[in-house]
């Protein structure tokens, strides 16, 4: 049996065939058409699935179930979008139109996180963990606890908004409007806004010189470092404490087996991944005694989305 | 049928049967004999439930389930005592040497603050509720949460740790050895802390006066500011705001709809309760659109151990 997973993104929709294994037998993109409302874009993601089944030989009865990730406010229980920044959704009923017009019975919904995490703890690199969470660091700091295999959502799946956990008394602007989140200090945004201060203040460092070559992004710091850089070092060992500190800080909540580190800034590898590793080893809570937590980076990238999507409905 | 319920404490543990409805029928307590190993403390606790039984008049074929509340690590799944700051706990099987001596099946162990956090949401404050934590401001700030109705462990049980998450980069010291934790700043005892260093600086106050008739506590910052004092006042409205600052932080992970505030400090009652909720709704993440969350004080007081102890076995 088959399953659909839609990763549904301000830019495109993708939509994947996934077997059981988790494995993407088919894939298909169409665009977000943005002129639409959130009723004409479930509309759109029907068209979606209609040619996804049909182009890869299918039938709608192979389909075991269908899961739908996307970002904003979600309300998985009821099969809504609440509302999205920058979709046009308002409290569109997203599962009872699929199931509606498809005739299927499995439907379901959640936060592009959530699934993700999801994703990368069945099939991806939290597989066979039951307690994980996965922390992407882009645009913002997106979260999703996997708690007993089960996705963490609270109340009206209102929860595991990681990014908003406070990391410092009226510390750095969050994009929420409150102060000393940490999303105001390890998002990818972040960084670099860290880096600017930084090539502001130490214009003849090779950060400077690397940032006046290749623009603005994350990666700059990683570089410079490795180059010898001390103020890109400076930078890079910060930020990997700020990250660190909302790593434990949740840690010592969800205790994790592992947690999985996704984003832009992930693409650093061992030199980002191996000091949070040391930073979360030695400030856990109880460090001597507690189990040990892995950290690592996610690995299904941008299939993600499509298999934890698929994860919904298995 | 009928629940035993046990709850050790450095002092004294105390045992109680209880019914499906959380009514605890009959109690007993006995001294903590510190001079004993945790293998004949649990001993101890073994006759104390026999005695139970024997006093109240039932058989143990009566009772249908033992639960045990213990401060420190315990490792759940495992029925294991791992430490305990004061008591002499050393990996010690409680559950199966209690299953051993009393030839009973269903026998539990957690830690007290899950306990306490499991009663008071399936029989006190949190009633009805799937989705709840409990913070107990003494010593040091406890959390048990609960998420769809079961105790959140992590793995090992080594989670929950709710009193050790980071609001202050490099912030007061906590008790644990790392800086700016909530319960350096939202303890009875940060309370007290903060309250002497006001003492010490406005020797004069209405707050100076109290501390020196009545001793330091925790509550003379309540009445003096009722009595109009400033000093207090400040002293009170910044200690709502360190405790409102962690309820917001896990609020916006496990967003519940209930958060009950235990220990002597919630004996303030409204003036305590009531500004925490005014902090709690304005700052909890996307305010504006996500579900309510009540905050209310704890009910079942002395009692919680015993049932939430024995809600383990329900």
């Amino acid at each position: 049996m088959y399953f659909i997973g839609i990763d549904i993104g301000g830019m495109s929709i993708k939509g994947g065939i996934v077997d059981n294994d988790g494995n993407i037998l088919f894939k298909k993109t169409i665009e977000t058409d943005l002129s639409k409302s959130g009723d004409g874009i479930v509309d759109d993601i029907v068209l979606l699935i209609k040619g996804l089944v049909k182009d890869d030989g299918l039938d709608l009865s192979n389909i075991q179930g269908i899961g739908i990730g996307s970002p904003g406010s979600i309300y998985d229980e009821k099969g809504i979008i609440r509302y999205s920044c920058n979709l046009p959704f308002d409290n569109t009923q997203i599962v009872k139109i699929i199931k509606d017009s498809l005739k299927v019975k499995n439907v379901f919904v959640s936060n592009d996180a959530n699934c993700a995490a999801l994703g990368e703890t069945k099939f991806g690199a939290g597989k066979g963990h039951k307690n994980t969470f996965l922390m992407t660091l882009g645009t913002g700091v997106g979260t999703g606890f996997i708690v007993d295999g089960k996705i963490l959502t609270g109340n009206k799946s209102a929860g595991a908004e990681g990014g908003h956990i406070q990391i410092n008394i009226g510390g750095e602007k969050c994009g929420c409007g409150q102060r000393g989140h940490l999303e105001a200090y390890a998002s990818a945004t972040a960084l670099m806004n860290q880096i600017e201060k930084a090539v502001e203040k130490n214009p003849t460092s090779i950060l400077a010189k690397l940032y006046k070559e290749e623009g603005l992004n994350g990666k700059i710091a990683f570089e410079a470092k490795k180059q010898g850089c001390k103020v890109a070092a400076k930078v890079v060992n910060k930020y990997i404490k700020y990250v660190g500190m909302g790593l434990v800080t949740l840690s010592n909540l969800f205790f994790p087996e592992i947690i999985m580190i996704g984003g832009g800034v992930s693409n650093a590898g061992d030199d980002f991944i191996k000091p949070l590793q040391r930073y979360v080893s030695k400030n856990v809570y109880g460090a001597k005694y507690a189990p040990k937590i892995k950290v690592v980076a996610a690995t299904l990238k941008n299939d993600a989305g499509i298999v934890g999507a698929a994860c919904l409905a298995m």
